[in-house]
C-alpha cells in the first residue's frame, strides 16, 4: 500500500525532467563565442549553463527571484538542545514580518520577493499580517519518544510546499530560494544528516545557535538517541518520506515539497544553510533528477552542511562562515546568479564587437 | 635626493590613517544586539565592522560604488608572453565604451559606477567618447631590456590614479573597485609579484587568457630573466617604486596611485584579480597602513594571486575559478560588501523587536 505522503509526491516525481542537455551544449558555444579569453569567467559560465539547461526557452528572460521562509517549532527542544527558547521562533516570525530581520535587509538589497509561511509555529498567529498561513500543527512531537509528525501532517506539509512551488511558477519567478525558520531544527537537520548519510552524531552535530561544550555533547547524545529510536542502532537505511516523517521538521518537509515542485516546474532552487539543504538531500533521495536543478548558496559553519553538500555533490558558491539560517546565504548568493545569467544574455561576441581571438 | 615619484606619493602618504579601531569596538558592539545569534553573519560581521572602522561616521550613508578599469600597452609583449595579440587591449576598450564586455554587464545589474582610463594604449583614442584621455605613452618599453618607464612617466601614472580617487572622494563614493586592461600584464604582475615577495618564477607566473604548455615555459622564462635584469640573480629586496618603474604597466602605476589615494580618503578599495592586486601590494609596500582600506574581491586562478594575497594578508571573499580581469571579481564581491553594511544599518536590535536573548 502507498503511503498518503507518496502519493502526494508522486504527483510530481513523475513530471520532473532531468534539465536539458542539450540547452546547456547551446549555452556552452554562446559562452564561448563572447569576449572574454575561453573559460575565464570560471563558475560563472558552468551556473550560467545550468541555469539555461533549467530555463530553456526561458532562459533570455528577465530574472525574477524569489525566497520562502517556512517556520515551525521542534518538540525534540524539550531535551535542551537549543540555546534560544521557543519563543524566539514566534518573535522571530514577528520580526520578519516587521522588516527587521537580517533577511528582511539582505532580500530587500537584492530585490527578492519575500514570503514567510506559518507551517508550525507553536503560536498564535492568525491575525499576523503578510504571513502565509498554512499551520499544519503546533510543532513537532518529541521525535526522541515518537515520530514528529503523523502521515497526515507529513502529507499536508509536503502539499503546503509544492503547491507554493508552483504559485512562484505561476508569479514568473525564476530562481527560487529556500529558508527557515524554528528554534530546535538544527537537531533535525543532524538527526536527517546521520539517517541520510550513515554519518555519526558526533559529526553530524553542531553548535546551532551557540551552544557551550556540555549542551553540545547532550546535543550529540540526543541526536544518536533518536535515530537509534526510530531506525535500530544498526542504522539500517530507510525510505526518505520515513526519515522526514519521524525525524520531521513541518517546515523541513514543507521544502521538501517545494524543493520537488520547483524541479517539476524547472525553476532554478538554491539551497541555503545546513537545514534547508536537509530538505533538499531528502527530496533527491526521493527522486534524484532534483539534483540538476539544486545550487548551493552557500557552506554554513555547521559541520553536518558539509556532509549533506557532499551527499549532494555540490559545491557551494559562498563561504564566508554564516550560520543563521532564514534563506540568508541562499539570497546572498543570489546576485551571483544573476551576473551568470546577465553575463550570458548581454555579452558582446567577438565578431559582433570586431575583437580579435587568439594569435595562431 | 629624493625621486619625483617618491615626491608624489609622499603628498598622500603622509595624511593616512588607519582605519579607527574606535569606529570598529563601536560595530562589533552594535553588530552583537541585532537579532541574529552571536556572530551568526561570520565574515559579513568583520566586513561590516571594516567599513565602519574606515567609514566611520560616514558608515551610516547610503552606499555608492565605482569601478575604474585602467588600460595600458606592454613593450613585453614582444617576447610573445600572451595567448590575445597586443591590439586586442585597444579592441576592448571600445568594447567598454560600447558596454559589450563582461564588466559592463556587472557593473549595470550591481549599479556600480564605471569609468574606462587610457593611461597608455597604443592606440589613437582622442576621439572615443566616454573614455577618460590620460594616456602617458603608448604602452610601456620592453622591461626585458630597458626600464618599462621613465621616472617621469611612473610620476605622471601615480598622479593620474591619486587624482581620480580624489575625484571619487569628492564624488560621494564610498566603495572603490580597481580594474584593468592590458594584453601583457600578467607577465608584469608576475614579475612584480617575484620581486615584492621573492617567489620564484615558476611558482608566480600563470598562463594568462590561455598559453599552451611551451608558451608558459617561456614566459615563466621572460619573468625570471627579467627579475634578474633589473634586480640582480640574487633578487635582493628593492625599493617598491624601483619596482614599479622597471617592472611598469602604467595601469598598475595609476591603479598604485589609486589605492594610496583612495586610503587617503577614506574609501573602502576593493581589489579584482591578480594584477590589480599587485598594484595594492606595491602600495602596501610604500605605506604598510593602506592594508586596512583593502578587500580582496575574489582569488582569481592565476597562482601568483594567491602570493600576492598572502603577501598582503588579505582572504578573498569569493572563489569562482575567474581569471578575467576587468574589474569583475571586484564587482562581483560588491553585493556581498553592500549588503555587509546594510546588515549593519537596518536590522533590528533583541530589544526594539522584542527577542529573547539565549536562555540563562
Amino acid at each position: 500500500m502507498t503511503s498518503k505522503s507518496a502519493a502526494v509526491v508522486e504527483r510530481v516525481t513523475n513530471g520532473i525532467e532531468p534539465p536539458s542537455e542539450t540547452w546547456r551544449a547551446r549555452a556552452r558555444e554562446r559562452l564561448d563565442s563572447l569576449t572574454k579569453p575561453l573559460g575565464s569567467l570560471g563558475r560563472l559560465e558552468d551556473l550560467a549553463a545550468q541555469i539555461v539547461s533549467i530555463r530553456q526557452d526561458k532562459a533570455g528572460d528577465t530574472v525574477s527571484k524569489a525566497v520562502y521562509i517556512f517556520a515551525a517549532d521542534h518538540g525534540i527542544v524539550a531535551e535542551g538542545v537549543s540555546a534560544y527558547p521557543r519563543e524566539v521562533t514566534h518573535q522571530m516570525v514577528l520580526n520578519f514580518l516587521a522588516q527587521g530581520a537580517a533577511i528582511n535587509v539582505l532580500a530587500r538589497l537584492h530585490h527578492v520577493h519575500l514570503q514567510v509561511v506559518d507551517v508550525g509555529v507553536d503560536a498564535g498567529l492568525e491575525g499576523a499580517p503578510g504571513l502565509l498561513h498554512r499551520k499544519v500543527a503546533r510543532g513537532t512531537r518529541n521525535m526522541l519518544h515518537e515520530p514528529a509528525m503523523s502521515e497526515e501532517q507529513l502529507a499536508q506539509a509536503l502539499t503546503i510546499g509544492m503547491d507554493l512551488a508552483a504559485d512562484a511558477a505561476r508569479a514568473g519567478h525564476s530562481f527560487l530560494a529556500i529558508g527557515e525558520m524554528g528554534i530546535g531544527n538544527t537537531t533535525s537537520a543532524s538527526a536527517i544528516t546521520c539517517a541520510l548519510t550513515g554519518a555519526s552524531s558526533d559529526l553530524a552535530t553542531g553548535r546551532g545557535t551557540g551552544l557551550d561544550a556540555e549542551a553540545h555533547a547532550r546535543k550529540v547524545a540526543v541526536v544518536r538517541a533518536v535515530g537509534e529510536r526510530h531506525f535500530g542502532a544498526a542504522g539500517q537505511p530507510s525510505a526518505a518520506l520515513d526519515i522526514l516523517r519521524c525525524l520531521g521538521g513541518l517546515e523541513i518537509a514543507a521544502m521538501t515539497g517545494m524543493v520537488l515542485s520547483a524541479a517539476r516546474h524547472k525553476l532554478v532552487i538554491v539551497a541555503d544553510g545546513f537545514i534547508s539543504t536537509a530538505a533538499a538531500a531528502i527530496a533527491a533521495a526521493i527522486e534524484p533528477k532534483v539534483g540538476g536543478y539544486l545550487i548551493a548558496g552557500h557552506c554554513s559553519q555547521e559541520p553536518g552542511h558539509k556532509l549533506l553538500l557532499d551527499y549532494l555533490a555540490l559545491t557551494p558558491l559562498l563561504t564566508l562562515d554564516m550560520r543563521l539560517g532564514e534563506g540568508t546565504g541562499a539570497v546572498l548568493a543570489m546576485p551571483i546568479l544573476e551576473s551568470a545569467i546577465c553575463l550570458y544574455q548581454q555579452m558582446a561576441t567577438f565578431a559582433s564587437a570586431g575583437v580579435s581571438g587568439p594569435s595562431a
